[in-house]
């Protein structure tokens, strides 16, 4: 009682909803204090130290403002839930589960046809782990509290785990995928499928080999699981970045300007070329005349013949580092050539993926269908912002050679040379679940193969030594676990979940040894022995 | 350079050992200043912010501790990686994920067969859902750190987010799986499997049904999955947590301390009762004579049979209480009879769950095989503690009812009757891969059916196109990217991977429009047409 006196004079006009004396812990007594949704667990000290009231009251103002913007109701100080997931964060139900199964069934089926193994890391790093990888987008970090120990943060994606990893074990070589969520302090669209956690789901290939061969892989991946995942058209870009570097030298970028120029021509896929040069030359500083001849580059798009002309180019020509580009972009084209794969894939100038880690090729995936359903439910909220989005065409998946990184985190600096991709799997999983609501197919979200059912009263014993024989012979059985249920609810329950068969049990088949077998769809009804029923079960569920 | 000298003034005697002017972004000059392994970007201006710079050496301090703990060299002011994963969390390789694969795919299994759906939760919830659920455990909860916006936490468990969804969305009835991460702050044993971070495995039944039945089939859950894992003998404990609470109003427990005894007796299974008995009366402040009459009853051990016996205890079946949880546990033994599983199952009321939430049955699997290796392995390490952790068995699963937790949530208090189980999937995983070391079992990482190789030079396109043939013929393919790798070592690394076939090109092959198949094992070799070869990788690779 001394602790709500001493705080509420700490406190001035303010009361405290609840003050409860808890218990006598290790000898200390210790009470809650609690103001709307916060309570502190504290000691009797606590409760008459200026600073402890201090923070209370400001974590007090916060959720205040929280819960205010919930508007769950008033703020009576009674304790109120916010009932929702954190900003940019949603569950998922298991309609979606099912879909998120499907899609991940089918891109893990193709990392393992190219022999990829898998591998996992936590989902939080040492903070300087993921220092200095990010460039400006580092401060979409997010840290974990400072409790004592070791500082982290979770991860912001997989490939700097992917480095830390390889330089840990001092691994050379592997192909591996790694399909996990990753965390980014970022701007929510939920709609279009971008949110704060999602799951990335990544391929790499580590190791020297020889030049291409892959990078032109990484991209055949990508060129299949877009196929098989039948989202309609698409288109690969592919630039290199020392393309980029040698293309901005011969402009006459400065050299301290090509990242932040780089980022800028980042923005083209999203504004058009017009304000993207008013961004180098008002913001960057940049001379008209560069920004002229950047613009002039940057709308070129080709084949392997754009690579062998710009290697003609006069100006082009005179950077090493563009000729080297050049040369290794022509010759992944003859590799993608015998992937079968070059018509959907673009060499274009214009890619310039904002990454800081990248040292050679980048691609990003791109759905070129008109309405792709995401982008214009967002267009249609008319959400500040949405302009900007709905032009936007939906990326799918990006990636790069990235040689530096690993060495980045070997002590002795030694590099290992890398190539990966990362699905956007998120993006995909929006589309599967409008084009699943739009053509109303019905989405099983189990794959139980039978219902043990009654028509009478007082057989749940019966029933639940059935499906204990069932269970045991490793059918998918499901019953309701109630005394008496209906036999009209339970079939009911079958055409909802999609369950095609029904054991019913009776006293007459219970007498005979037998169960009535009712397939859902056609009411079909047939006498199984029960010594056949596995059997038979099985054969129906193939 | 003049935020160097500024720093240094407020610094006193110490030296920045890199103060880098980076760059103009967006027309504000930048440096980077670095001290050990932290590099701030900060502006010019910051330098000469005494705030700045105290954050700054107290970042500092915290580094160089954290460095000089993971004993990685020299304080020469380079920067240094601490290149581990965070305390008490590890990464997956290879190796462990196909051990993983393999577990997981027996649990999912056997939940499917029971009918479950899947749900997934974000990785953090809001704080306010995390608070007040987890008693004493709160204080091993990660926050996130408050980076602007919502206060954050990460999952302790998976059963109140679990909790938080149905309440979220009005949800009464579903039987739900869910295989995720969970995080707790606690004091790794990382032979033992327990980790900081860590999945669980959970199954959970909501709903109203008739009394025992959905609890019975956790049990039998698993029952099941312990079986199938192969783990060893092992023994699954039930108890009631209003018998619990019965037993201790009977022997003159006062109400408000039933929790904290609660937690003694719940140490029964790591202390001997001597111990226990301390920690009761010394520190808990119970008279000696209730202390003693628990005593008694937590040995008591038995099946049906002594919940019978204990019905008609003169002292016990004072409580409603205990009568009502000793009549379910006699019920629930019924329906255990029914699904075939009475025998390893104990009725045992020195069982006593942690977790303020549970409000009727209970229950906990052990591992009984003497021997188990992660017990000992840590036992002679000798670490402090060891002793004691040694002498507990091992506990791979465990639950219960809480028909309480889902009502915290409804802003109206609606209840729905919740019961679950949770399966140790770490313990089980350090179990499955120690067996897996000591039998020196061969465990594939990949599931390449055949190696595309060549014994001569200059066929790498031929390789690459065959490749191509067989990846969209849907056949798992892997091929050395290099030009001309030597067939020796392209049949050792099939040897190693455990790739069961071989397809070799050579000039003659091409000529002849066939393949030489090699069969690893055997060395057999076969020509094949390439118009036959799909349908005969197939065939031999079922």
């Amino acid at each position: 009682m001394f602790g709500v006196r001493a705080c509420s004079a700490l406190w001035g006009s303010r009361t405290v909803s609840r003050v409860q004396l808890l218990r006598t812990l290790s000898g200390m007594t210790v009470a809650q204090v609690g103001l709307h949704s916060i309570v502190y667990t504290c000691t009797i000290t606590d409760l008459f130290n200026p600073m402890f009231c201090f923070v209370m009251q400001i974590d007090e103002e916060v959720a205040k403002l929280l819960q205010l913007k919930a508007k769950l109701g008033g703020d009576d100080g009674k304790i109120q839930f916010v009932l929702k997931t954190p900003k940019g964060t949603r569950d998922y139900n298991p309609k979606q589960m099912a879909i998120r199964e499907k899609v991940f069934n089918t891109i893990v089926h193709c990392f393992k046809r190219h022999g990829a193994e898998t591998i996992d890391t936590p989902v939080f790093e040492l903070k300087e782990t993921l220092t200095g990888k990010y460039g400006e987008d580092s401060k979409l970090i997010y840290d974990l509290k400072d409790q004592g120990g070791e500082l982290l943060s979770l991860r912001y994606d997989l490939t700097v785990p992917f480095a830390r990893y390889l330089a840990m074990n001092k691994i050379t070589n592997i192909k591996r995928y790694h399909i996990a969520k990753v965390y980014r302090r970022d701007n929510p669209a939920m709609t279009r499928g971008r949110y704060r956690e999602f799951y990335q789901c990544d391929f790499d290939i580590a190791g020297q080999y020889d030049a291409m061969i892959p990078d032109a892989e990484c991209l055949k991946i990508v060129y299949e699981i877009l196929s098989e995942l039948d989202l309609g058209d698409f288109r690969i870009k592919v630039n290199d970045r020392r393309i980029l570097d040698g293309m901005f030298a011969v402009c006459g970028v400065p050299d301290d300007k090509f990242r932040t120029i780089c980022s800028t021509v980042d923005k083209l896929d999203k504004m058009p070329w017009e304000e993207v040069k008013k961004e180098m030359v008002n913001e960057k500083g940049l001379s008209e005349e560069a920004a002229d001849q950047i613009g002039e580059y940057v709308s070129m798009q080709g084949g392997m013949d754009l690579a062998e002309r710009l290697l003609q180019d006069p100006k082009m020509s005179q950077s090493k580092q563009a000729c080297a580009g050049l040369t290794d972009v022509k010759l992944l084209f003859s590799y993608l050539q015998l992937f079968q794969i070059t018509d959907k894939v673009v060499f274009d100038l214009s890619l310039a993926r904002g990454l800081d880690y990248y040292t050679g090729v980048i691609y990003e995936a791109l759905l070129t269908q008109a309405g792709v359903a995401p982008v214009v439910a967002e267009a249609q909220n008319g959400a500040p912002g949405s302009t900007e989005e709905s032009v936007s065409v939906g990326s799918v998946a990006g990636g790069g050679r990235y040689d530096g990184l690993v060495g980045m985190f070997d002590p002795k600096g030694r590099k290992v040379p890398c190539v990966g991709v990362s699905i956007g799997i998120e993006r995909i999983f929006s589309i599967m679940e409008q084009k699943a609501e739009a053509c109303a197919e019905k989405i099983r979200t189990t794959e139980v193969q039978i219902m043990v059912a009654s028509a009478q009263k007082n057989l749940l014993e019966e029933r639940l030594r059935l499906v204990t024989e069932l269970w045991n012979a490793g059918i998918k059985v499901q019953c309701i676990c109630i005394f008496n249920p209906k036999l009209l609810s339970q079939l009911q329950h079958c055409e909802e979940s999609g369950i095609p068969l029904v054991a019913i049990l009776g006293e007459q088949e219970l007498k005979d040894g037998v169960v009535k077998l009712r397939v859902v769809a056609t009411r079909e009804e047939v006498d199984i022995s029960r010594g056949e029923l596995v059997e038979e079960i099985k054969k129906r569920t193939l």
